[in-house]
Order: structure tokens, then sequence, then C-alpha cells
């Protein structure tokens, strides 16, 4: 059994069960969890403490003393339909009072709207004793809202917790640090808590200065949730220095934007990317400042990936500015694995691993289940592990509850061990890969890793058929690049991206929508491709309608989407044809949502086609899922949705050496069997098969030369070859 | 038996048969069939004979005289993609020869698009020999076509029979009397045609000028079709009295618009709404002079609906001044029914029913199948014939194969008794309607049951759940209306409507489009719903995204569509709700289609919604279906898709009537069994019960009066009572 890579929660009445467990998982750090206290003698427990950090909530003393520097956000009211010519809007209805007060005093700022016509109106005016803006003018049967500032007055967080476990202690207040006695507040506090925590090896921060947006509902439930949102960081101080800089004001539209709240799924606008950049400058500049504090302190600084993040994007311009030690944050799956190890400018990287030990699954006579959880949470990450490890692991909850269940806990340390021999394996160098495939779309590297999601690792129905591919890629065996579309107009193309890959609904971020009416796009990727590479759209890939053309690159994929234009167009392209994307395919493929109406034009070879049982096969009832397309030297691929299996990710792979051309260096460092997937070391010329299913599999293993072998391999196991 | 209101078909070699059958079905006129010659002593045969008559092909000696006469069309060449700086393109590639012969005399017409930049270009030339344009100065990369000026050298109709009939006849060439000679000339021709068939009664246009777009590719295979198409009006004749008229020429662009074809599908601009206004202006004019000399040879005129149909649309507004004396048109459906037995300005209207007496249903054991699909055909129709029959109906085909099959001869001699006695009925005065309803969308009476059509009655995916409102509406107690966007814009919403239908794809002319962005359309919409009448949405309807919301009807109907860009606002509306709409319901509702990602606004009522198998059922997942909102005083009403079925008629019935708050009023004249439909006379005071279904049903009848009482009614019968 080796030591260290591992961090596990302690309280104070668990000391002596912390140190055994510590010697059977091989743990080296200990962290305080939600709601404990680390125990007197904590530094005998581990190498390294962690202490959890809040920066900008947890002093209720100091929050009460300066109720003006507290948080804002701009919100839209409920819409609200004119009946006649004046309309009364109660601004903050639908809203939990407790979380979200109307900022009277900044009225400024406010702005009501015909969303109707799409249209400001300036003639409102508001009583803050009713909580209501009174429109006069108003157009009959149009709707208005009223955008409003308002602050932020409990952690949302907290909220969070409070309500769902039914909490019953003070209400964390918040205050902004764009405030000039916030800013100073938080520095003096920094450095008094780091002489009061002597034992703390690691501040933990959880984490800077903006809380992604979380908005509640009246009945305290969620109404609003963004991960990735900037909503919270609308706070008076900023936007008047944003102003000083710029040269121009924001205002609450350009976070309300047209009715909608901004997100990563919409393309933003030159004024809300400036937004942006400053906060993230911001953000980074006052961090740096605590940063530099706890460094004085010979502590070690350690980012929560997650909560008050905003602006501190790990992946963003001003991220390696804050000088941070290290970055932990949660694993769901490949993907979060890959969005936590890539991350750059820090010296290590820890991912905390399901489940938690809280009572919902650690209650008696649940123990298999809890194991399982375990299992399934370290197979669907050890694949990317295997291609990008992050440094460290650890668990969260009360250790005391996983004590109970020695199966578990037994597993867990052959996880623990198992984690430690792939970092030493990847440590030794890169893993091979087949081909360099970049994802493309509006946000680019800014948000590797995070393309699709909503609230942090929960499913939509709307993500999950796109989220499949990112979740593929990760253990796949090639390396992944995230590209925006002005990367593509400022700078082109990399020399090394083999793949390009545009996954999502029409008009997203993440398709493109807008940003491909720039024929200077169009012309771009279909020039890359047809000089020899390869593109895979998914979903509705570079959809926007223009030139009687619904996906502006139909003609590199052979594919376009019938919106009812050109129904009276024939379609006789519906044959199914064999080829090597779908070699391996077994019974139906998965698409998840699919995509509806899509049809092949002439040449393009039709791979997958379903057609409505109502009808008899005909033209006219067909709709292509899969298709591949010849396109000068180079080749397009159209998949209409590819949530994730070990079948999709097959096909996945299977399609981008198709579309590089490079069908043949596929099998190198190969499993023939979609189950077991193959790494391989140059640098120490060793590979590991990794079988992700939870039976015993035997498949073909091809060597890096294309030397293939039977090879058999347990239930979820590693093999090192 | 009656006697009447029958056509049937004969020829020479079948004048006995002819005569017995006529007896047994009372049929009191006969019809001339492709390919067959009228006998001798027709007029021994019945009392009205009637004799096709085509106006602009037939005759090839003419038309070799006058090749310069023949019909145009602007059609536009393949995408092809610019490699380097110029590009060459075929400009026919992909048309059928025969057909199709670029017009280089014509090329001023001829424009060239750079469709990937929506530009046009100048920069080009044609080479006529090898029938190329060379494009100069392009842009690699993007996407050129040509619009070109094509002779039609093959009348497109023909070209399908003689393609799929393996006929060797000569080739049916067109002339277009826009241009001089062939004006005289079909003057002259129908002249001396009454002249030469004085045993005909009744001339049967088929059709008149211009036939709708049918276009072929260069296998012989349908590439093109729109029944509704003008493409082929396109005549330098035409354009320049247009041009000449209104004072402003039309270009190839306008027909080739932004590279999809204009199709009924599409919101048309105000230039192409002046093309085809002019179009029926000089139809209706030229068809006026041919029914003057009919007329004065004491003979009536007919037109067929359909062919070279276009331009004497029979809602249209110059169809009056034709002149015409009836309709006849081909039996799908009670759409088609309805269709046609709505025409105003003749004196009757004729139904020719299914099956066609073709080989390819009257071969030997077939017999149960051709009374089958006679019996379907009747069913499905008799119920619209129920609410406006037309006058007459007849069947198609050599009458000689129906004869041989007694069952067939005996069931369509029932038929036509039935046919006569629901005609009798209806001649003493309109049915009992509980509603008025209007469909709204872009064409409004100028396409009255006509939306949602491509080729004419081939069902599409895309279409099938759109067309079965009109399905079911053709059949149900209401009054139907057709109205337009520039209707309700213009003269605001007639004073009977109860309830209007908006139903198809987003950005269709059906649903409407971008005529959603005036907001003057909304807000008379919403006016009138709050006011206290109904809306009821199909699809997508009133779907164009604006001021953050995709469809802006959103707050009537209770619902919107996520299209990615509000996936951060939760939406727990996930109720399935009990509701006088669904009362009926049994099992599963079929959608067909459906719709995707569309879910409820708080306050709306859901009365059907989906969740994807593959998650836990939670609020991210689930799709409404259907769903019901008040709306001030008024309701509107929101179904995903609705395929004929009597199920789905049902639903639409009763959502028509809760819409109109008249839940009540719905059990008047009324069936409880949604298999058996009920029509009331007042002006006779007898009803019709009739079981649309193949077997024997019960049913609570419920009179004007409501008074119910409990009826048992035959498989497929029809009772009066």
């Amino acid at each position: 059994m080796g030591k260290g890579r591992v961090t596990i929660p302690t309280d104070e009445s668990f000391v002596e069960g912390t140190k055994e467990i510590a010697r059977l998982w091989g743990a080296d750090a200990v962290r305080d969890c939600d709601g404990t206290e680390l125990p007197q003698n904590v530094t005998e427990l581990a190498d390294k403490v962690y202490n959890t950090y809040f920066v900008v909530r947890g002093d209720n003393a100091w929050a009460k003393a300066h109720p003006e520097e507290t948080h804002r956000t701009f919100l839209m009211s409920g819409r609200t339909l004119a009946e006649g010519d004046t309309v009364r809007i109660e601004v903050a209805r639908g809203y939990l009072p407790e979380q979200i007060v109307p900022d009277w005093e900044n009225i400024g700022y406010w702005q009501v709207f015909d969303r109707t016509a799409e249209r400001e109106t300036k003639e409102w005016s508001a009583d803050e004793k009713s909580g209501c803006v009174t429109v006069k003018d108003a157009q009959p049967y149009h709707e208005y809202t009223v955008n409003f500032m308002a602050k932020v007055v409990w952690h949302p967080v907290q909220i969070y917790n409070y309500l769902t476990n039914h909490w019953t202690c003070e209400k964390q207040k918040m205050y902004d640090p764009a405030f000039p006695h916030t800013a100073k507040y938080i520095e003096r506090h920094m450095e008094e808590w780091c002489v009061q925590h002597p034992e703390t090896n690691v501040v933990r921060f959880t984490t800077f200065l903006y809380q992604f947006s979380l908005i509640f509902n009246e009945k305290g439930k969620e109404k609003y949730v963004d991960w990735f949102g900037y909503g919270l960081s609308a706070s008076p101080a900023l936007l008047s220095a944003f102003e000083k800089e710029y040269g121009y004001a924001l205002c609450s539209e350009d976070f309300v934007r047209a009715g909608n709240y901004n997100s990563p799924f919409r393309n933003s606008d030159k004024k809300f990317l400036d937004w942006m950049d400053f906060v993230q400058r911001k953000v980074s500049s006052t961090v740096k400042g605590l940063v530099d504090i706890v460094h004085a302190h010979g502590k070690e600084a350690m980012m929560f990936l997650g909560d008050d993040w905003i602006g501190a994007e790990p992946y963003g311009k001003y991220f390696k500015d804050m000088d941070l030690d290290a970055v932990v944050g949660s694993v769901g799956g490949g993907v979060t694995v890959r969005m936590l190890s890539e991350i750059p400018h820090v010296r290590y990287r820890e991912g905390r691993f399901l489940p938690y030990f809280f009572p919902d699954t650690f209650f008696e006579g649940n123990e298999e289940n809890a194991v399982a959880e375990l299992n399934r949470n370290w197979t669907t990450a050890r694949r990317a592990l295997l291609r990008k490890p992050f440094d460290r692991m650890g668990f969260g909850g009360y250790l005391s509850l996983a004590a109970k269940f020695p199966k578990f806990v037994r597993r867990a340390g052959e996880i623990c061990e198992e984690f430690r021999g792939i970092v030493e394996t990847a440590n030794q160098g890169k893993p091979y890969s087949g081909l360099t495939v970049a994802i493309l779309n509006a946000w680019g590297s800014l948000r590797s890793w995070q393309s699709h999601m909503v609230a942090h690792e929960l499913w939509y129905q709307q993500i999950y058929s796109y989220q499949g591919i990112l979740e593929a890629l990760s253990g796949l065996a090639v390396d992944v690049k995230f590209i925006s579309f002005d990367d593509v107009l400022q700078r082109g193309i990399d020399k090394d991206i083999d793949v390009i890959i545009n996954v999502g609904d029409a008009y997203t971020a993440f398709s493109g929508g807008e940003y491909w009416a720039d024929e200077k796009l169009t012309e771009a990727v279909r020039a890359w491709v047809h000089e020899g590479h390869g593109f895979i759209g998914v979903g509705e890939p570079a959809a926007c309608r223009k030139g009687g053309r619904f996906f502006q690159l139909a003609d590199v994929m052979g594919v376009d989407k019938e919106l009812g234009f050109t129904l009276s167009e024939d379609k006789y392209n519906i044959e199914k044809k064999e080829h090597f994307i779908t070699a391996d395919v077994k019974g139906e493929i998965d698409y998840g949502e699919g995509m509806k109406n899509v049809y092949a034009l002439d040449g393009a070879d039709v791979l997958d086609i379903t057609f409505s049982d109502r009808f008899r096969r005909n033209v006219n009832v067909g709709e292509v899922k899969l298709a591949a397309n010849g396109y000068g030297r180079g080749r397009g691929v159209y998949i209409a949705g590819l949530p994730y299996s070990a079948q999709n990710a097959r096909i996945l792979y299977r399609a981008m050496f198709w579309a590089a051309h490079k069908e043949d260096e596929m099998y190198r460092a190969f499993s023939s069997n979609e189950q077991v997937e193959c790494s391989y070391y140059p640098d120490c010329d060793s590979y590991a098969l990794v079988n992700n299913s939870a039976r015993k599999q035997t498949t073909v293993f091809y060597d890096r030369n294309g030397q293939k072998r039977e090879i058999e391999i347990g239930a979820g196991a590693i093999l090192n070859l």
C-alpha cells in the first residue's frame, strides 16, 4: 500500500478513526467539512491540513455593519400584461424575500421594457412601499418587465443547504470587496485568520468574490441557476469602475438581454465580453492580495471550483495571476476529471469523489449501494484520468459514517492505490494520441470541458445528447483542444488539428448561431476541410438560416435540416450504407434526443436513417441520424446526437479517424472491444488497458505498431502491459 | 334507387356495360378517360357527356411551329463550390433534358449568386455550347448558383404518366397564351373544338394555362413538386406585361428567393404577391374568353382542380370572373371534400372518388381490397360531406375493369345512393354549428382547406401532424373560416369567430414566422382572446424569437418552447391535470411528430406531458404536449401536433368548445362516442348520425336541446333521426 495523494475529511469526534482510515487509504491530508470543526491535534493526523475559508460570507457582524456593501444583481420582474394604458408591476414578486431585496437606493439602474415591442420605456414611477413600478402610457396587451437591481442578502449556497437540510442557524449575509470598506476588511480578515490557524497548511478558498447565479423563488425553491452566470457580479461599485475604465456604461439590459439572462448557451455581445474580462481582472487582482497573505504565512492557497468562482475561471486569461497553488473540485465523470486535470498554472489539482459521506447514502443496510456508487464514479472518471490525471483525490462528508461500511473502506482503499498508480504512470509522460481534435464553439478555451452545462453536473434533456461528445472524448486516445469562432476568424486553425467538432442546438453559443452568418467563418472551415481535414457536426451544427441552407456547412457534412422551406424538393438519398464508422455497432445506435428532419444531400453516405412507422418507407419520411461525406481531400460527418456510452464513444472514435483520413492509424494502442480502452505511455513504453464494464471482457489488443493479440480482462479491471 | 349526381367513365369498347352500370349507380353523366375515346353514340348513355380539353398542350404541330411560345420557368442550378477564383457551373445539370432546356435567348434574365455570402455577382459569362456559366473573381469556398430561365418543352403531367406507365407516344409540348400567336390560337382552337364536338355537354378543362411546379431530374424522377407553385408562370411575355403594369420588374431571384423556391410554406414578399395577383388576373381573363366560346356553343365549362390550375385558384379574387359552371377534383379525404365543396361562384362541384379503375387495383383476386379502398375513401369523405357536400360524385379509369367486380359494383351503387341522400338533406339548409372557428395563417381564404400540402394529397412527415387539424375540422360541427395575418392587421377579427387556430412549424407561412415580429398582430390576438375568445396553437404557433419568447403568444397558451436560452430557469409546472378537453381520452394521445422542448408557464394547466425514460422524472426533462390556460376572460390551448383520428378529432372538438368558454353548448346535436358523429339540419329538423368506424357502436345521442338517449348504430352506417 502506497501513501499520499489522498485527502480525507475529519472532525473532532473522530480522531482515532481518522488515523486508521488514513493508514488504510494512504491519506496524507485531512480537511474539514461543512458544520464540523477540525480536531485540536489535527496536525498529528496527516501531513497536510486543509481548512475551508470564505471570503465574502461568514462574518455576519461585518455584513450587518455594512449592509450597503452587500452583493447586487440585476433581475427581471415577471412579465406583466398591460390590460389598459397603465400597468403596475410588483418587481420582486416570485423571488424569495429572504434572498432578494429590491435596491431602491440604486433605482437609477432600473429599466422598464415593453418586451412585446422590444422597446424601453421611460414613462414609469416606482413606489418603495408597495414594491411596485407603475408604467404610464403603456401599450395595451403588451407585456412589460422591470429590470431591477437587487440586494442579495443571504448567500445562495447557504440558502440551498439551509432549506434542503432544515438548518436553523443564522443566515449568512454577504459583502462585496468591490466596495471600499470590505476591500480592506477582507485583507485584514485573511491576515488575522492565518495567524489564528497555525495548524492549517492549505487554505481551501470556498470560494472567492462572486457566486454563480443561484436565485430562489418565493417558495424557497431554485428559480434560476447558471453555474457560469455573472449575474451576481453586477455591483454598483464594479459598474462605476467599469465605466471609468472602458469609457462607457453598462446597463441592466446588458445582463437581462432582450428578456433572457445572459448564459453560456447564448452568444455574448462585445459589451458583456468586456464585462467578463473586467470582472476576471478585478477578481484576479483581489484574490492575488489574499493569496500573498496566505503565502506569507507559509500556507498554500487552494481554490474550490464552484460556488463563488465567477471571475476566477481556471481557463481564463487572468487565472495565473492569482498565484494559486491548487484547485479542488468534485468529480462527476470524465468531463469533470478533465476540467480539473487540465487546469494550468497551479502546482496540483484535486478531485473529490462520490459518494459524499452523508446520511442520505451512508445509512444502515445501504453498504452495497454505497460501494456501487463509488465504483460507478470511479469507472467513469478513470478512463479520463488515464488520459490526464489530476494530482490528488479526496472525499467529503463525515468519515465516521464511511467507517461503518467495511466493504466501502476496503474498496476505497483499492481505488486510492489504483489512483496513485495511474498518476505515477502519467507523470512519466503524456499518453499517446492518435489525433488532435478541437471542439469549436463561441467560448473556445475559456470554457474548456465546460460546454453544455447549466447547473454543474445536472442533466437536462436538452444537453445530454451533446455533453456525451465531451464525456466520450475525456477518455479517448486523442488530444482535445477548445477553440472559438473568433480564434478561427482571427488566427486561423492550428496546424496540429486533425478534426473539428461542432456540437449543439441551433443558435446556441455551442453550435454558433449568428457566427455562421459571417461567411468568413464558413469559408475558413470549408477551405480547411477541403484541404484534407475532418469536420464532425452533432445536432444542429453550424446552423444559421442563410442562402437557402440551415446548416452553413451542409455541403461539408452532406446533410441539411428541413425547416419546411424545401419540402417541395425530393430527397432520394435514403439508402443506408455500411461504413468504417459503424463497423462495430451492435443493435440500434442511441442518439439521445436525436434530431428531426435532417436529410442527406446527393453524394453523401447515409449511415443511419429512421423512418416513421406510420408510413410506408418513402422519400418523404426518412430522417438521417448519421452520415459521412467526402469534401475535397477532406471529410465531413454528421451525428444527430451522441449521449455517452461505450458504443457511442467507439462511434465517435471511428468517426474522428475516418474524418481525418487516418483509418489505419486507429489500430495503434487500440482495443477491439469497445468496453475496453487502451492508453499507451511512450515515455515508459507501457500500456494501460481498462475494462469500463462490470463484466469480464475479451478483446484484441493492438500495440503501438498494430501488432495484435487477444487479451482477457476482469470486470472493472485495469491491466498494465 | 335514385338517379343523378353521378358521373362514370366510359369508352367505345364498353357501351352496353356502361348502360348497365349507369342504371345500377343512377349515373347521369359519362366522361372520357386518359387514352380512351368516347363512343360514337355516347349521348345515348347518359344525360350529360364530359369531354377532356387541354388548353396549352395536345397540338404538337402548333407547338413545333411556335417553339418560342413555349412555357418558361426560373430554375436554380446546383450549388457549386468555388475551389479557386473561378467557378464553372453546368446550369442544367441534374435536370431532365427532355423537359428542361436553358433559354439562352433570354439570358438577360439569368442571375448568378454567391449563396454563401447571399450576394449577386455580375462577373460571369455563359457558354451555350457547353451549357456552362463561368464566374470570375469568385470567392474561394463559397457556393455559387445560377438562376436560369428554362424552356419547358414537355408537359410535366404527361412526363409523369409517360415515365410511370412506359408510354411511347409523342411527347406533348406546351404553348403559352401569354405570347401573341398562342393567345389567338387558343381561342380559335376552342371554337373549332366546340364545333367538332356536338355530343359534348361539359368541357372538362384539364386545365388552363400554367401547370403547378413539377420538375424532373436527370433520371426522369420527380425533382421538385409544388402543387401551388407559380414557377411555370415565369414567362418573358408575362414578365414584360407585369413590368409595364406595375412599373417595376421582377427578376429570377424573386422566384428563386435566397436559394429556396417560393412555396406556400414560405411567407411571400410584396413583389411575389403582386406577381400572383397579376397571373391570376391574366389567367382569369384569358379563361373567360374560352368559357364564353364554350357557353356560346351551349356547353358548360368545368375546371379540373389540378394540373395547369395555377392562377385559377378557386378561392382567389378573380375566380368568379371566369364564369365557370363547375369544378371537379379528386377526393382524398375530408379536407379535399371541403376544398371542393366550398368553392364559390360555380353552379356545381364534383368529387372524383377512389379507387381509380386502373389495373393496379382492379386485377383478378383483388376485389376485397378494391371494396375496402372504396369504403375507406367514402368514410373519410362522408363526415365532411355531411357538413358541406359537393353536388356530384364520380369515378375515373376504365369502367370495364370495375364491372368485373360485382361486390364493388354493388357497394359503389349503395354509396351513390347514400351520397344523393346526403346532398338532398344538405340542400335543405346548412347544418347546425356550435362554433365558428378560424384558421389563421399567411394565406387566409386564398388557400382555404389547402394549408400544409406539398404535392396534392401526398403525406410528408413534416405535415401530417398539422394537416390532421384540418381533416378533423372537415367533419366537425363547427363553421370554418380561413383568415390571414393581414386580415387581422387590416380589418380586425370578425365578430362571429369564437376560436382562432394557428398551426404549423416555426417560421413557415402557416404558423406565421416574421409576421409575429409585428407587435400589432400579437397585440390584436391577445386583446381579442383576453376579451373572451379562444386561441388554439398547434406545433410551433406564433413562433418568432423576440423579447425573450419564442411563442409570441406564450402568455395566451401558457407554454413556450425552450431553445436553450432559458435552460437556467427552473420549470416546475409538470403536474398533469384532468380536464374537460381530455375527458374522453382512452390510452395515449397520438401527437404525430409531436414537439420537443415545450414547457408550461406558471398558472397553465398541463393536460399531457412526457418524460424521457432515461431520467428520473424531474423538472429538467418534461415535455408538455397539451396545455390549457386562462387568459383574461378568454382561453388558450396548446397542442403539440394532432394527426387525424377519431380520438384526436374529439380532442380538438372539446378544445374548441373549452377555448370558447362554451363547454355546455357542446352537448347539442352531439354523440358521446367519438367514433360516431352527429350533424343536425335545423331547416328540416333532422339529424344524421354517422358511424365512422368499421364496427357497430353504441353512443349517447344528445339532440339540439341536450336531451339524450342511447343509440346503437351499425358498422359504417348512417342513421337519420
